[in-house]
């Protein structure tokens, strides 16, 4: 057997590399460099390229990602119970906008790229044609999954230019704290969901009627100002209030349960039949709002699908689009290269602000730093945190952070380029939260592999390796793999993605959530009390 | 017009009573004792029997629920407004178990009482024969759902006594801090709702593979010693680990997505064999585990329905079944009431440390005592959170409290009688935390109405009103308001009660959201951070 060894090594200063063969290296393995490994090594997991004495520094992607707990000779394994993990980085003198990031010349300028969406009354972009039918509280999701059920079969069929009707359904809207000050983030959260761009504007609520969370706080008329659609079919139905189209279920005049579904039939009909009017036409690639998102990491995460995501992202912010980061655990100990990379002193602060208030939320709870990482992250080769951390950044390539919102809130028009959107880092509430800051195309790298789908945006699927890509080969959508198998390089890959994203957003290509119809549900982030 | 008045005094020390009339009453309406209306008062809304003078306190149920905040007229209107809500009780010289409560004997003995339930191996007894499919992440519920529609067209129909299937979908699983001290709450809840009497021992699990609560940590082997149906169909299934049967979607044996659906249709057709030999047999109401909440309350919550349950609980418990009643912050107020009815003073202790440890856990999130109480509540005619509680502990009848629940935690077999489970009172998380405490029957009181049901268990939902009851008539199982309308006792109305649960337990039985499908999802309660 002569397998030939494939190292990753990310950094010229890194003192450990990554094992990239299929199920790992045998013990004396001889690498290209004449080292022989001490022991077996598997898959994605880190051998020492030269000797490290106990409490030496251990490098990966020119950081340390921890120290040695004891002497580690050149060729051995180096995994997580051999590396003491380092304290988290202070607040303190960081670097604020010193880095100035300037737009890369060897990549190419997109900018005149488009793709086909639906333009909305407020201006933004749909890549999907959907009706969102927002509730206020859980109580009604019985009734309105039969209401669903219905427009599923009697109605959609009938509109053919809607692309499908979703339940905004979540736990939240009564039994909670919902004047706790923590309270306004699964709020506004619910809220900007229902103003998705790929909702277009047709605003359709269901509530009970004793809730806590009351259809007119949920959607004051302000927030409804851009909606003019949301407004005038408002104003045509019975059941509107202050131009919010709503079906109350405790309305006396529903008599029965099937007067209710009825309703809501009734209601999803008046705007699909405006949906169905709409046209996709050509507009510029900087409508994307590209949500990017690691789940179910490996390390190859931050050696493959993440830096090609990277590139791609790099390519999106070159040529005007928007691309959202986020999960705030795993960006914490690389909080120095966000801040040297904010475009301002302002943004450099608001990255700190956000991510200390997540450190006080986790201390409350007593959480550690040893929350995140998974035991599939350690099984991949991911020692830690820090590790983990170093990998998760790199899908948001090397421009400067233009802007940070906090949890649930939602982009502004004026806002486009890189934004950091302070989300945890649960696939499912960092989706959600993207969704509500107003993406409206979901990337999502996994190495451990993840069935992963949104119902109210496409998501594309990035495998980390071939061998994922291959026995998943209905639910991966590409195969950043080809990166370490030297078939293809980082530049070709982010552009292929690049490239793909316009043809998804255009919908002239499914990805494979989105056909077999794969959809998560939606979690809120609510840090405030239930009752 | 001759409207004939109707008030509801609760207690004879009372100085407000609340309208029954539908619509309300009339500004100058004459009451029978004489007291004339001096502004027109909407139903369930309180009227001043005498002058109650500006500090002086108001009282229903026999308890002071605040204090007059300006001059109050007999024949007022005594709204939340004119109300100053009393400093909750603290927990110091409190009366423990002081009140010995003791078997009522005008109530019937109704001890030699049985139904038909399915016999489960460790001894307790379902109400239904459904398979329930575990999960261990939010992940794999988008593949589970593809697997749960075959399982429902294709396989239940080959299984005629099989109730149904129902996947044990949840937020919880990965992306949480699974090692706070918190983090307890939520993993007990989704392991004993695997371990509900419904689903007869027949434990299936589905994983994703790098989720942070493995299938292991959530059902260790102890756990499931009293499964031997499961661990012996473990046993025989290729997924098993240390005796459980897991479909683990990571696992590298799974190509394509359709083969690991396929997987969790086979898994779940060797559990469905099983439960189909079984068969209903006579069993004593003993074996009933009753949960009973309210939700959607308003002031007659507390005069028909939650006494007619109370009335009901009382038979139970008299008859040897177990009866759990929940809602901290809807219990809190009430807290002396309940120390002195403990059958001994641990579980007076007990009590207390629970609603203690829910306050601490409310200050933490800096919620105050407004919290509870709805705006459907107070439209309702509840005026604060003591007025609600007083109405809402009427559930749990008169008998002694015998034991005390932590959230999560599930009852053992040798526990029963009136048992007081906290919970917070958010209606999904209360009832998803009863399943979890081994509830096979569900008992749901409503004033202003909700369309809640459970996919685990039969919920039986009883009316405060005519009105409601007459509106909804197809979601609501029992017509409490007749006690109001003088057309039952509550006597009479908790016995048809009683005799409905077993009807209901027996299968014979159907009640509203169980014959429509209604069902809310599962809402766990946890405390602890999200990562």
């Amino acid at each position: 057997m002569s397998v030939k060894p494939v190292l990753i090594q990310m950094d010229a200063a890194d003192n450990v590399a990554i094992v990239g063969n299929d199920g790992g290296l045998a013990k004396d393995t001889v690498l290209p460099s004449g080292l022989r490994l001490v022991q077996a090594i598997p898959q994605a997991h880190k051998v020492a390229l030269h000797a490290i004495a106990k409490g030496a520094a251990i490098c990966r992607y020119g950081v340390t990602i921890g120290y040695a707990m004891q002497d580690l000779p050149a060729g051995s394994w180096v995994h997580e119970r051999v590396i003491q993990m380092p304290e988290p980085r202070n607040f303190e003198q960081l670097p604020m906008a010193t880095k100035s990031p300037v737009l890369d010349p060897s990549k190419p300028d997109l900018s005149g790229a488009t793709f086909m969406g639906y333009r909305n009354p407020d201006g933004s972009v749909g890549t999907r044609n959907l009706l969102g039918v927002t509730t206020t509280v859980q109580c009604v999701s019985g009734v309105l999954a039969h209401a669903m059920t219905r427009i599923q079969k009697e109605l959609l069929p009938r509109y053919p230019h809607v692309d499908g009707a979703v339940a905004l359904d979540h736990a939240y809207g009564c039994g909670v704290a919902i004047d706790a000050p923590d309270a306004v983030i699964p709020i506004r959260t619910v809220r900007n969901i229902s103003l998705n761009p790929n909702f277009g504007g047709e605003l359709m609520v269901v509530s009970l009627g004793c809730e806590k969370l009351q259809p007119e706080r949920l959607l004051p008329p302000g927030s409804i100002a851009l909606q003019p659609a949301a407004v005038e079919v408002g104003k045509a139905s019975e059941a509107s209030a202050a131009g919010l189209d709503v079906v109350r279920l405790q309305d006396p005049k529903y008599v029965g349960f099937q007067s209710m579904v009825q309703a809501i039939v009734d209601g999803a009909d008046r705007h699909l039949q405006r949906l169905n009017r709409r046209t996709r036409e050509c507009v510029s690639v900087s409508e994307l709002v590209v949500g990017v998102q690691c789940g179910g990491s490996d390390a190859f995460s931050g050696a493959t699908a993440n830096p090609v995501v990277g590139y791609a992202t790099d390519l999106l912010v070159q040529a005007g689009a928007t691309v959202m980061f986020s999960e705030n655990t795993e960006v914490r100990d690389a909080v120095d290269q966000l801040t040297a990379r904010a475009a301002s002193e302002a943004v450099a602060a608001d990255i700190v602000k956000e991510l200390a208030w997540y450190d006080a939320y986790l201390q409350r709870g007593h959480v550690d730093r040893s929350a995140n990482t998974t035991p599939g992250n350690k099984a991949g080769g991911l020692s830690n945190i820090v590790e983990k951390a170093m990998g998760s950044i790199v899908k948001s390539g090397t421009q400067a952070i233009s802007h940070v919102l906090s949890p649930g809130e939602k982009l502004r028009r004026d806002q486009r380029g890189l934004v950091f959107a302070a989300t945890p880092a649960s696939d499912f509430i960092c989706g959600t939260l993207q969704l509500a800051a107003g993406m409206n195309l979901h990337v999502f790298t996994t190495g451990r592999g993840t069935p992963y789908g949104l119902a109210e945006c496409p998501v594309i699927k990035v495998a980390t390796r071939t061998d994922l890509a291959t026995r998943w080969h209905d639910l991966m959508d590409v195969n950043a793999g080809t990166v370490a198998d030297g078939d293809s390089t980082l530049a070709a890959s982010g552009l292929a993605l690049f490239e793909l994203m316009l043809e998804v957003a255009s919908g002239a290509h499914q990805p494979w959530a989105e056909r077999w119809g794969l959809h998560n549900q939606l979690v809120l982030f609510n840090p405030a009390p239930v009752t």
